[in-house]
C-alpha cells in the first residue's frame, strides 16, 4: 500500500548505503574520532560558511534537543519555545527529564512571534517575583515547523535580534531543515541561518539518512565538555562512522539538498492535487508536510489504499490529514495518489 | 595499521548491510512498529525460550542501561553494581543524570561476589538508619564483564537467589553477550540466562550490528510505559526498521552465535601466541578481550604496527594492554599479529 | 508602616511561642519520632476524621509540592494544574527539576474547570501519539486558589470523579487551608476534603506557625517509602519537635480555623472598605486576599503609609493591587488602613 | 530517661526563643528581606572576616549540601567526598537527585587524605577515557568530620591547594562547625577557615538552633542566580526572620562559640568517665561526639537508663556506641552519666 504517513518510511538514500559498504570493514576509531566524521565535519563547515564552527553527530532528534538544550542552560532557567513545539509536546518531557521547564509562547502554524517572545521576556524582567520563577535562558525554534511553515528572513533576524537583547542563545531544530531551506517560501540560505543562531542542527533522519542530525555549534561556541554531555544522555555511538559516512555523502554533491529539493517539489504536487478536486488545505505549508482537509466519506475513500495521518478533528466533523513527502518519494507514487482520488 | 583496539572497529556484518539494501525502500512504519521488529523480536523470544517476553529495540549500551535502570527503580532506590562495573566508571554519569545512585560492591575481575553483594544488602536492611540511605532496588552485572571474564550457572544462581530473597530485580548488561555466551569457560545457555535475570539486553553494536541493542523483559514484565520512558530518554529510533532487520540478521540461521563463537576462537590464539612467547596475562579472560601484559620495550616495537589500548600501569612499569577480537576479524589478521611478536 | 503585603509577614501564633519555650529542654528523638508529632499526628487525624491517615511534616510549601508530586508520579508522568497554579509558576521549576512536567490548563480566577480537566485527558488518551507525550498522572488544585477563591463541594466533586474516572491521584496544595475552610463562601469541611482527595497538606506557614506543612494522605496511602523521598529532597527537619509542637498546639482547642476565620472576617472588612470608597475589587475572593483595583494616584496617596503587593497592570492603566490579612492581623490594623483611605 | 543519642534532641538555645517572642509581631518581609537576616549576615561577615561575603540562611544539613553542590557543578560534572561523607551515605540519595555522582576517596576517622584525593584528581585527568567519565568539579569535606575529628590547618591549606591545582572549589560541609572550631585540637580560626574554601555553612540546627544553615560564599563568589536555585531546591523559607533571629542571637556576644566550647567541655569530660573505667573510645575524637566501644554486658547494663546511638559491631562483638554532648548539655548530665557508670 502507498504511504505518506511520514517522511522516516524508508532506510536511506542508496549511495548512503552503498558506502557503508564500501567502507565497512576498514578499521575506525569510535565514538566520532573516525576519518568519516572528520570529512563529514569539514564538509558541513564549509556549506554552513563557518569555518570554526563545531560539529557533532546524534542519533536522534528528541535526544539532541534534549542534549544540547540540557547542555545550554544552567540548573535554574528554561527554554522558551512554541506551544506546539516539539520538545513542548511530543518528546515525552525530555526536557524536563534533564530538569528545565519549556517555558511556551503560542504558536501561529507553529511558529512563535517575536512580540510574543518579546512579551515573555519583558514580563518576566519586569516581574518582581521573577527570582521566584524559572528563567527563559534560550529560545527554541524548528525549521521548518511542525506544521511545515518556514520563518522568512525577516522573521529569523527579529528573533535573533531579541535574543541578543536578552543575552540568550537561540536554538533551531532542523529535524526538517532540508525540506524547509529548499521550500520555494524559504529566503534564508543555511549561511545565513547560521549566523542567526547559537546551535541548530541538520536532519538526517527525515532527510536521506538511516538516523542521524549534525548539531552545529556555528561559532566554535560549543559548551565546554559538550563530548561527555552527549554520553551522558546516552547520545554517543560507539561506531560514530555510521553517522560519519552518513553525513559525508549527504553533504557530498549537494545531495542533502538535491533530495530535500524533490520532495519538496513533489509535496507541492500533492498539494495541487487536493486543491484542484477542491480539497482545501489546513495550512499553507511550503515545505514536505501538506494538510489536506478531508471529510469522513474521503477518508473511507481511501482506506486501505493510501496511508496518511489524521491530525486533528474539526468542529465541522472534517479532519485535518497530514501527507508528507520524503526524499524517498517518487513521482509515479504521486500519479498513484492521482489516481486514488 | 593493524588494530585490535576495540571490538567497534568495523561497520557490520556484511549480511546485515545487504538486508538493509534490499529493504531499503520498502515502507515500514517508525519506532519499532515494523515487520522487521516484528520479526526479530520473535526470533529472539524463540532463542530465548521466552514466549512471553517483551522486546524493544534501543540503541547503544549506555543509554540501554540508562532507560532500563531508571524505568526499574523507584525514585529513592539506587541500583547495585560492581565498582568497576560500566555503569559506575564508564557512562559519564548517566545514571545518576537519571536520579539514581550507583551503590558499588568490590569487582573480582569485573565480577561481583554473591557474599559481599548479600553483605551490602543485609547491612542496609539491618542499619537503623537505612531510611536515609539510598535503597538497593535492581542488582546489575555484565555478562561478559568489562575483564572479559564471565559468571558461572552456580554463580548466576546465586546472585539470582540473592535478588529473589530480597526483592529486587536483577539485570544483565550484555553489551558483549555473544561473547559471552560462546566461551568455552561458559556452562549457561541464552535460555537459561533469561530464566536468571528479570531483564536483559543482546549487545548489537559489539556484536556485528551497526548498532543496536535488544532489551528482553523474560516473562512479559517491561515497565508500564516502557516505550515512553525509551522516548523520554531519548532513545526512541524514529527508523525502528534498522535495528529490526539487523536484530532479524543476526538471529537467524544463529549469526549472531556463529560470528561471536569465531571471535572468541581468535582471541584464544592471540592469548596463546603472547603466552607462548612468555608474555603473561592480567587477567584470565576466556572471551574476547585478553589483557596481555607488556614492557614497556615491547611496547614501543609494536607501535606504528598494530593498535591496541593500553589499560592500567603495574607498579613494576610494566602495562595492562587490551587486545579485542571482533565479529570481524580474521585469521590473516591474527596471523599479521603472530608475525609481528 | 502597616502592611498587608502577604500572610507571613509577623513570626507565630503566642501560643506556638508559649509551647516552643515550655517544651524546650525536654529531649526529643529527631526527625518526626518526638510525642508532639505522634500527638500532632492524632490531633490531625481526628480533625480529618481519617483514623488511617498518614501525616508527614514538611517545612514549606514549594518543598512539600516538590516532594508530593514526586513521590507520586512514575517518571513518564506530569501533573495536571491550573496555568496559574503555584507549581506552575513561582516555584522556579522546582517540579521539573525532579523530571516531571506540569500540564497545564486555563486558570480561572485560580481554579480549574472540570470540563477542562476532562477535555485535556480525553483528547490525551484519544491521541495516537500519546505514546510520545507526558502522562497526566495526577491532578493540582490549590485551595483557597492564588486569587483567594474556593471551589465549591460540587467542583470538587466533579473533580474527585475525574480523577476516580482516569485513575489518577487529585492533591490539594493546601498552603492557605484555613483561609479556605473558614470562608462565608465555603461550603465543605476538613472531613469532606478529606474524602475527595487522595493527599493535601494542611498549611501552617501562613496560618500561624513559624513553618510547616502538614500532608495527609487521607487513607493510610502514602507512598512506599515517603520518609526517605522526604530526606532525598532534604525535606526532612532534624528536630521534628518544632513542626510537631506547631501542629499540635494548631490543633487544640480549634486554634488553627479561629485564627484563620479572624482573618477572613478581617478580610471582608478591608473589602468592605475599599468598595464603600468606589474601589472595584479585581476577583470577588471571599478569603484573606483582597485584590482591589486601584488608581496611580491612590496607590501614590497610599505609598510610605500601607504597604501591599501590586499583582498586575490593567489596560486602562489601574493596577490590580494585593492586601492580605493574616491569623495576626488586628482590628486596630484595619481600622489604620480605613483612615488612611 | 538522659539521652546523649544526638546533638538535636532539645529546641533552641533560650536566647533565641527569647528574640522569636520580642520580635514575633513586627512585620517583617519574607525570603530573607528582613531586617534580622541583614543583621545576621553582617555579623557573619564579620565575624569570618569576609566583608564582601554572600550569606544565604537554608533550614537543614541535606537540603544546604545538595543546593549549593547543584548549584558550583555542571551538568556533567559530580563532586568528590569521603566514603563515609554524609554525602555519600545518609542523604538518601540527595546530591545524586541533582543529576550529580559522588565520587568517593577512602574515609580515615571521616577524614580525607590530601594524597588520595591528588590522586583520584591525576587518575582522572591523566586517563585517556575520562571524556566517557564524570569530571571531579568540586570537593566535599566536613568539618568536624561525622566521626568527630577535625582537620589540621596544614591538612586543610594541603587540600586547598589541590583543589586551587586542579581549579575546582572546596566545599566545607559545616553541619557542626562549632564544635569543630572550639575543640582544643583545632588549629585554625574561622577567618583562616573562611580564605581556605570557596563554600562553607555554619551549622545551626546542631549548635544552639531550631533549624538553619548559613552558606557563606566568602569572596562574594555566591553563583548567578543562587537565590533561584535556593528556592527551586524547595529550600527558601517564607519566614527568613526565623533564620535571621536564630543567627543574629548566635551570632552576638560569641554566643555560638561559647555554647559550642562547653560542649566539648563536656564531650572531654564523657570521654574520661569511659577511659577511667577502662572503656576505650573507636576513634579519638575531640569534639562533642564519643565513641565509646561497649561489650554487650555494658550496653545491657545501661539500658533504660541512658540512650546512645549504636554505631557499629566489631568483629570481636563489642560494639562502637557514640555519645554526643550539644549546646544544651549540663554538667549535671555528665555527673548522671557518670553514676551510671
Amino acid at each position: 500500500m502507498l504511504s505518506f504517513a511520514c517522511d522516516y518510511l524508508e532506510g536511506a538514500h542508496p549511495l548512503i548505503l552503498k558506502r557503508l559498504s564500501e567502507t565497512n570493514l576498514v578499521q575506525e576509531p569510535g565514538y566520532g574520532f573516525d576519518s568519516h566524521c572528520e570529512n563529514a565535519k569539514r564538509l558541513i563547515r564549509e556549506a554552513c560558511g563557518c569555518p570554526d564552527a563545531d560539529v557533532f553527530f546524534l542519533v536522534g532528534g528528541t535526544q539532541t534537543n534534549a542534549t544540547v538544550i540540557d547542555s545550554m542552560l544552567r540548573g535554574y532557567e528554561g527554554v522558551v519555545a512554541a506551544q506546539t513545539g516539539h520538545i513542548a509536546v511530543h518528546e515525552s518531557g525530555a526536557i524536563e527529564f534533564g530538569g528545565h521547564k519549556v517555558l511556551t509562547v503560542p504558536g501561529h502554524e507553529g511558529k512563535i512571534h517575536t512580540d510574543e517572545l518579546r512579551a515573555l521576556l519583558e514580563a518576566f524582567h519586569g516581574d518582581s517575583a521573577k527570582d521566584h520563577m524559572v528563567f527563559p535562558g534560550m529560545v527554541y525554534i524548528s525549521f521548518p515547523t511542525e506544521y511545515g511553515t518556514v520563518y522568512s528572513k525577516k522573521e529569523l533576524v527579529d528573533i535573533h535580534n531579541v535574543c541578543r537583547e536578552y543575552s540568550i542563545p537561540l536554538f533551531v531544530d532542523g529535524a526538517r531543515l532540508g525540506y524547509g531551506l529548499t521550500s520555494p517560501a524559504c529566503d534564508i540560505t543555511l549561511k545565513e541561518l547560521a549566523t542567526l543562531c547559537d546551535v541548530f542542527y541538520i536532519g538526517g533522519t527525515k532527510v536521506g539518512a538511516l538516523c542521524g542530525e549534525a548539531v552545529v555549534f556555528p561559532r566554535g561556541n560549543a559548551p565546554a565538555h559538550f563530548f561527555t554531555t552527549v554520553k551522558q544522555h546516552g547520545a554517543l555511538l560507539a561506531k560514530g562512522r555510521v553517522l560519519g559516512i552518513q553525513f559525508e555523502t549527504l553533504f557530498t554533491d549537494n545531495l542533502y539538498f538535491d533530495i530535500a529539493s524533490n520532495a519538496v517539489s513533489l509535496a507541492m504536487k500533492v498539494r495541487n492535487i487536493f486543491e484542484t478536486r477542491g480539497i482545501p488545505m489546513y495550512i499553507n505549508s511550503p515545505t514536505n508536510q501538506q494538510f489536506p482537509i478531508l471529510t469522513d466519506g474521503q477518508i473511507a475513500a481511501l482506506e486501505g489504499k493510501v496511508q496518511f495521518e489524521t491530525w486533528e478533528k474539526l468542529p465541522d466533523g472534517r479532519t485535518v490529514t497530514r501527507f508528507a513527502t520524503s526524499w524517498a518519494t517518487t513521482q509515479k507514487q504521486i500519479d498513484s495518489l492521482e489516481s486514488l482520488l
